[in-house]
């Protein structure tokens, strides 16, 4: 069977062990029981074809990967599956600097896209903490968001149009160039976030922004308790003020990640909102804020130049690697509305108590998505502390939140899924993937339960 | 059949023969073959349960309509199938000014909606020209588009979440309150443009936006020829402007308003774009837009007044009513990607007078939709005027667009869509309608042929 695969894609079939060790895990340290019997390295649209063609005759599951940096065990294989990795696919075919688009494929690095895109004045607005290790084609079948998505929009409103091949190694083309269009059901949009169960995204098309002239100014302020600097990220919204950047930092994070960075630990027990503001206003809109924040009983001070400013970003940019000093992170992802943050924070503190489970948390807190941190000794991750994230997904739906804000379910959050989406629309959804993938060998097991 | 679905609504099941003959069409002029069986004023979620228990028991087609503004014919009845009309659900349950949303029923005009939320200072950005009289729900399903949504997006970008009925009756609740949300598909981006196919929406969490503080700027602009008035508004978009508004009229749609509104004709042959800027730098953005238009040859001069700029708006507002002064104006709704604009109108130019059919065209200059408007004699559209619809079909893919950029398939473009998909893709689609509604009770015959 697998000398078929070889017979058409030569070496770009990799069995090496190595390789197929590395492809048992991703980024959020889940590993599957075992190797898979293989990974294409997918060069050409034809590949993927042949791939799935191959798979879908054969009956093989199939599982694709872009840099294997997602969270949530989405892009991990196991025994008996085939990887097919679109990691290799990094062309851009085009930048339009008219119609604000950029063609695509889907291995190509976030941060290598935007680097050549700046050349242009142009910018692909999707921005993870992960941007410059993560692909687009990851980012668009996740969805991802990051720190400037609560003034820039998350993944979906930056797809235009999307080249996808099926299960059966069909090629189909959704959506458009054009902004608008309403031809048919929106697939483009259901493709977005889908986590390689729909089909492999072989082509991308994206829509672009201008770079934003004009300064940044960049605003660090330091706050007695997490509520209170909670609740004073509500108060900028509520002003009317929409920072590119407001993120949020836990006093225990804010330690760690100092002296992971070796650098003076800012007062014991503060803390910190990280608020950035950019275009045509973005001087009065933070002299606005720094008022508020004050008001809000912060110590808050504006970066005095843009070298500090940057600074401040690489506090919060090395915050995930900064974790790993504490123990094994099982990183946590709910999002909830805004106005409902400090109440998530009195919750986590709360099951952080209950349990005797540090819980060091982060924050998007611009458009309410939180990262709470279960610190736990080695990637097993013991059933008590699944249990204290499932009290923690409890309180967020509780507060109206998701248990997903940008990470997605991969095999990590399976189980509440259907708590969270009702039985019936939970099987609606399987029903819509069997449409796509009617063998079911798109990455089964991943999201929906086998 | 018929009074067991009356002993269960009373008269919210209304059978008169002046209801039954108005919801044989739409704003289209499209009309269905004859009365359907009756239509059901939903008040209530219980309502649109009950009806659809019993249609699906019975498997009779339901038609779901709102305020049945649409330009596709998607809402049109006819024999043997039921209307269910939600222009009765109109309550605002909600509206959170710290979470930006609003939780309403899927009646409300989007112009009532806006009415309240601008006492709260907050705005439903959607805004199709139709918004005194079109639905929320109907925009939801229709993903219309509008005069700002260069700007400010389209209805998709505006929905959170959704409330649905299935055919079979059961309900579903698809989205969260929060901005972010990545939990399993996303089946409300999927429902946004799904025109009745999917289910039926019965509430919706909407996204707003706080009211755009500071003055906004209108700019009239006139050009000798309508492929000028297109390139200087591509000039604008390369200049790094986002006019909230940026609307185009040729010649003759320009004239024939203004003699519609008793105004003065502007002079003769000139084509006309309207822009408005808004925000922080309205001003600044329209002094660089004057000298644009008037570097691409435009007479272009800033309204002197608030009441000027809106009086501008009038004129475009009007344009639709006004077009029915020429004869039945078949309205198309093509997008391209806005750099081939220019190229449209000469295609526009060109099967007119291949046709010899009068096509005045306006469009939305900044997100390149245009509709052309092919004018009949009467709402019998003769087969040669279908022909140069086709023709301009066609123009409009080869260059990159999509033959709807807002008004939706329904059954006056089904016989194009699947040029436009593929066969693949077209028959995924229709799979897809099946996961969802197995019977295919759901407006049968629209936008999928029988
Ligand atoms: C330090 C760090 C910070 C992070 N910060 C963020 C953040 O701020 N925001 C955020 O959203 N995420 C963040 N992430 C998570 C992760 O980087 C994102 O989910 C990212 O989008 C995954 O991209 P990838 O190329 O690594 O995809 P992978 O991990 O390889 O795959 C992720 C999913 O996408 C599917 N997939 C990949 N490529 C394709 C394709 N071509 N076609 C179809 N399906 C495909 C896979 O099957 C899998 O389901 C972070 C991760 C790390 C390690
Ligand atoms: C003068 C004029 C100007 C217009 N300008 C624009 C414009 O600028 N932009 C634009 O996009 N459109 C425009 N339109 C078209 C039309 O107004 C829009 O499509 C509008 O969104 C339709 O809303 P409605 O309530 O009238 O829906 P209907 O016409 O009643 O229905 C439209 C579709 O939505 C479905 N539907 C309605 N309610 C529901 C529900 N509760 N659940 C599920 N499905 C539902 C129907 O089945 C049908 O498929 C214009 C129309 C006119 C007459």
């Amino acid at each position: 069977m697998l000398p078929e695969l070889q017979a058409v894609l030569g070496d770009r079939l990799d069995v090496s062990p190595a390789t197929l060790e590395s492809v048992r895990s991703d980024r959020s340290g889940y590993a599957s029981a075992g190797t898979p019997l293989g990974v294409v390295h997918a060069e050409t649209v034809a590949d993927v074809q042949a791939t799935l063609r191959w798979a879908s005759t054969h009956g093989v599951p199939v599982v694709t990967r872009g840099a294997g940096t997602g969270l949530a065990g989405a892009a991990t294989a196991g025994p008996g599956e085939i990887v097919l990795s679109t990691a290799r696919m990094t062309r851009v075919l085009e930048i339009n600097d008219t119609d604000l688009l950029a063609v695509v494929e889907p291995g190509i690095i976030n941060a290598d896209l935007n680097d050549i895109l700046a050349e242009h004045g142009l910018w692909f607005a999707p921005d993870p903490a992960s941007r410059a290790i993560s692909t687009v084609g990851g980012n668009i079948a996740t969805n991802a968001g990051g720190l400037l998505c609560a003034k820039y929009g998350v993944t979906r409103e930056a797809v235009l149009a999307l080249d996808v091949v099926l299960a059966d190694g069909s090629l189909i083309s959704l959506g458009h160039r054009s902004i608008k269009g309403v031809t048919g059901l929106d697939l483009t949009a259901l493709m977005v976030g889908s986590e390689g169960l729909l089909g492999v995204i072989v082509g991308a098309t994206v829509r672009l922004r201008r770079s934003v002239p004009g300064e940044l100014h960049t605003i660090a302020a330091y706050f007695p308790s997490v509520t209170a600097a909670a609740e004073a990220s509500v108060a900028i919204g509520r002003a009317g003020l929409t920072p590119a950047i407001m993120e949020l930092l836990d006093a225990t994070c804010l330690a760690t990640v100092h002296a992971h960075l070796g650098r003076p630990t800012p007062p014991l027990g503060q803390s910190q909102l990280v608020l950035r503001t950019d275009g045509p206003d973005a001087r009065e809109a933070a002299e606005r804020a720094l008022v508020i924040l004050r008001e809000h009983g912060g110590i808050a001070e504006l970066a005095a130049t843009a070298q500090e400013g940057e600074d401040l970003l690489v506090v919060r940019r090395a915050m995930h690697p900064s974790l790993e000093t504490l123990g094994y992170p099982l990183i946590e992802d709910v999002s909830v509305p805004r106005s409902r943050l400090a109440e998530m924070f009195v919750a986590i503190e709360e099951v952080s108590a209950r349990f005797g489970i540090p819980i060091p948390t982060l924050a998007h807190a611009g458009d309410g998505n939180l990262h709470p941190n279960l610190i736990v000794d080695g990637p097993e991750v013991p059933e008590r502390v699944w249990e204290a994230a499932h009290a923690l997904f409890q309180a967020c739906l509780a507060l109206g939140g998701t248990l997903s804000g940008e990470h997605g379910i991969g095999v990590l959050k399976q189980r509440w899924l259907a708590e969270e989406l009702g039985d019936t629309q939970h099987e609606l959804q399987r029903r819509i993937k069997l449409a796509f993938d009617p063998q079911s060998i798109l990455n089964p097991g991943k999201v929906f339960s086998r």
